[in-house]
């Protein structure tokens, strides 16, 4: 496997093809029989867990809790919000009938024609309409305001082109679900999410986002507006990382939800809704992994510090063991998850590799000489380096190291997204420069067809019109007509 | 609200109707619009979650790693396996299109038949097929095995009459899958699932339970044996509450999966399952709950206190407050979850009933007396006595009290189990008996023709062959055939 792993496509070679591989090589996940979806393994799975757990934290530390709804929708309330249907009725997989029987030709099983479902049911895409549908009957009065739930669930959207953890037919998803009485508070909501998946994202995944609205064409069909965090990849690429919509009182209108206010009037319900899903394991992937495999910042890794022995015999290794026994329990008292690999099976050049192609932050190998000298070779995954230190206090050292990888992961994809930022005054310049990849700030006029014609002639979309930065008018690049503001351009995943 | 409570059926009146209506009134589920499937909400959520998460704990702790199978499954996947064909692919939920199109005639969407799958595709029943499927490719030789992969999932199957938590049609469940190199270490771990479902049952559920082997009748369909832990519910039914299986190499035989042995030689792989599922709601509901409502055991508690101030104004408020706070902060610092009630909108006398009902172990009422005379009152929800006790070390008597509901709730369900466990030497003696409900040990001629008899007669089923008990030999009540031993018979859910 060693071997195997030096056979690496590189980055600069081909991206998509290194990604696919590592995805692969790393262990996280693989194709499955059924079309478009994936088996996420034990050690992808393991990160998204650490992903669930820190983000369930952080809904929950905002006043929400965790609610369960039918995977199952009938066709009948896609319908009922005009855009929402036009976004999700089209590509999902449809369940017709609820029993096979034993094919009279005796080949196996077959499908029931006696068993057609009167309606057909739909496998969620997004949940807003059976949860509309379920609010109506929790929502009165003020007093049942605001509702805050979310869901950890999964979806399915029948996608034609699928990638491992960025494009699945099946993914594993959180949905968030509000409920408000008035405007405000629902944007505000919708605000603060976009505010808490940013946090997540930087402080956790060290993956420096830009949050931003979405311009009409890219918003979520029923919102009234997506707000958006847009990371940068490897390749000059963006990938949309997180999304929170405001869908003002769409859902409650199509789905009747109106409650008593104050002054005893029914009003219609204000909404929010609001997901991560596996995706930003292909975030996580490709913003910091390089062509020796995975690199997981601290933060995340199910596996933060791994201990490798290296020694001669059964003696030898029970020295150093005596010795790392200690590190291990002092380490794991600092909350630190630490794998000591004293298995016999595999040499310590194999044990490198496959931790290396793994991403685990901190290596440290431990030898007979070490153990005289007082000494333990600490390598770091995201720069490579290996230095010899004292093996006197070395949890602290280590402590303080994974902090420094999770600062140095998250600055270093900082400086590249600035690197890859740029900006367009014409068409021309904004053609050959999207050739080059990156973030492209320029004027536009705010319409959806000059978006239409610049996606159509570039393939780049305006990934948001961010909350920050440069806020002066101009003209718009392709048409010439005023532009309030730059907003970003990319090619995306 | 506190009136509608007090409307509650009895349990001794009609005990499916009082299960009904307690699951609606202390808010932890209730039907959805799709058949079948219920919305499980967030007080009955958390309870599931707080279950999960000890439960996921316990599996990592033997060894276990989590990992995700895709939701639909081939149908001829199904048919692999001779019997797990027969037992699953009969009433399951099929997806057979992928689209949905504008109805020509302008009436929302239909299926597009178009869209049409060249193969149908099945909601998981259960993850069999799927996973071994995937096995093959992860398993070549004896240094891959064991593997050891647990899932969480929601699953399908298309149940005729359901019952919130006990029988729905979607419902949550784990489920272990896992692969061994040998008969005996499948066996093994087969059995040690079981005993960590007992664990769990008794520890954190307080529901005891019986220890067994499923008769053939009553097995997984594709097991050689199905374990079974086996509880009684307060109108003497069983319930099943969760199976492992040992799996023999039906499936290895089933996906072709062999392994290459220390000899050099190939191999079919053996397997175990085991699950638990949102069904465990419906045992802890059923053991413990009372005319007034839910009883949680501490364990599983998301609130484990309650307090609630008695106060005629806001300075009244204000002192209680200052003395609650610290109560609060101690009672957080020895890891009890604690919920002070300070609510102005609604009377204590509200805020007692809602958390009876929604089974909160101990409850503190603390009024502008008690401060003065250093005391609190004491409500604690199994028994329903209250005590006057001295605020000075309240925190050390509340988690003494927690421990000892805790404990009191397994003793009580066990001394009731005991008090309807039964013996009968004859038919009709049998007969007589199980109309009074709970478990009847009987001899069996270990025939499926026979147990189907009794099953038709009577509605009672073999509920397990128990680990432990008397082991004499006599012969069948039924055939008078020879008996090997005594086996548990009841009525079921």
């Amino acid at each position: 496997m060693a071997k195997e792993l030096k056979n690496f496509t590189k980055r600069s070679d081909n991206y998509s093809q290194w990604y696919n591989e590592l995805v692969v090589k790393a262990d996280l996940a693989e194709q499955s029989a059924v079309r478009g979806c994936m088996v996420i393994k034990p050690y992808g799975y393991a990160i998204w867990e650490k992903m669930q757990r820190t983000l369930d934290d952080m809904f929950k530390a905002t006043g929400h809790q965790n609610a369960y709804f039918p995977l199952l929708i009938p066709k009948s309330f896609l319908c009922r919000e005009a855009e929402h249907v036009e976004g999700f009725a089209k590509e999902c997989a449809v369940v017709t009938h609820y029993r096979l029987k034993n094919d009279p030709d005796g080949n196996g099983v077959v499908v029931d024609p006696e068993a057609r479902l009167e309606e057909e049911l739909i496998i969620r895409p997004t949940s807003e309409t059976i949860i509309w549908n379920t609010y109506k009957n929790w929502i009165h009065s003020y007093r049942d305001l605001p509702i805050l739930i979310n869901q950890w669930a999964n979806v399915m959207r029948w996608e034609m082109r699928t990638r491992m953890f960025l494009r699945t037919a099946e993914f594993l998803w959180q949905e968030g679900h509000t409920a408000h009485a008035t405007r405000e508070e629902a944007e505000a909501e919708a605000r603060r999410m976009l505010e808490v998946y940013a946090d997540f994202a930087e402080n956790y995944m060290a993956v420096p986002v830009i949050k931003g609205v979405k311009s009409p064409n890219e918003r979520f069909a029923g919102a009234v507006d997506t707000f958006t965090i847009e990371a940068m990849m490897q390749d000059g690429k963006a990938l949309q990382s997180g999304t929170s919509h405001f869908l003002g009182q769409n859902f409650a209108k199509a789905f009747d939800v109106t409650y008593i206010n104050k002054e005893n009037k029914p009003e219609y319900v204000w909404a929010t809704s609001w997901g991560v899903s596996t995706r930003l394991m292909g975030a996580l992937i490709m913003t910091h992994s390089d062509d020796n495999g995975l690199v997981l910042p601290p933060h995340l890794a199910p596996i933060q510090v791994v201990i490798v022995p290296i020694y001669k015999d059964a003696e030898g290794l029970a020295k150093i063991s005596e010795r790392v026994d200690s590190i291990v329990s002092n380490l794991r008292a600092k909350g630190i998850s630490v794998k000591y690999d004293d298995a016999d099976n595999k040499r310590p050049g194999f044990k490198f590799a496959d931790y290396e192609v793994k991403g685990v932050p901190v290596r440290l190998a431990i030898g007979a000489r070490d153990l005289e000298n007082g000494t333990v070779e600490v390598m770091r995954r995201d720069t490579l380096e290996k230095e010899t230190l004292p093996l006197d206090g070395i949890e602290d050292t280590v402590v303080a190291l994974l902090e420094d990888i999770q600062k140095n992961l998250l600055e270093k994809a900082r400086k590249y997204r600035e690197e890859m930022t740029t900006t367009a005054d014409t068409y021309e310049e904004f053609k050959e420069k999207i050739e080059k990849g990156g973030f492209i700030l320029a004027h536009w006029d705010g319409t959806p067809e000059t978006e239409e014609k610049i996606k159509d002639e570039t393939k780049a979309t305006i990934r948001c019109i961010p909350f920050e930065g440069d806020m002066t008018p101009g003209v718009c690049m392709v048409t010439g007509k005023p532009s309030a503001r730059r907003v970003i351009f990319a090619r995306s995943y």
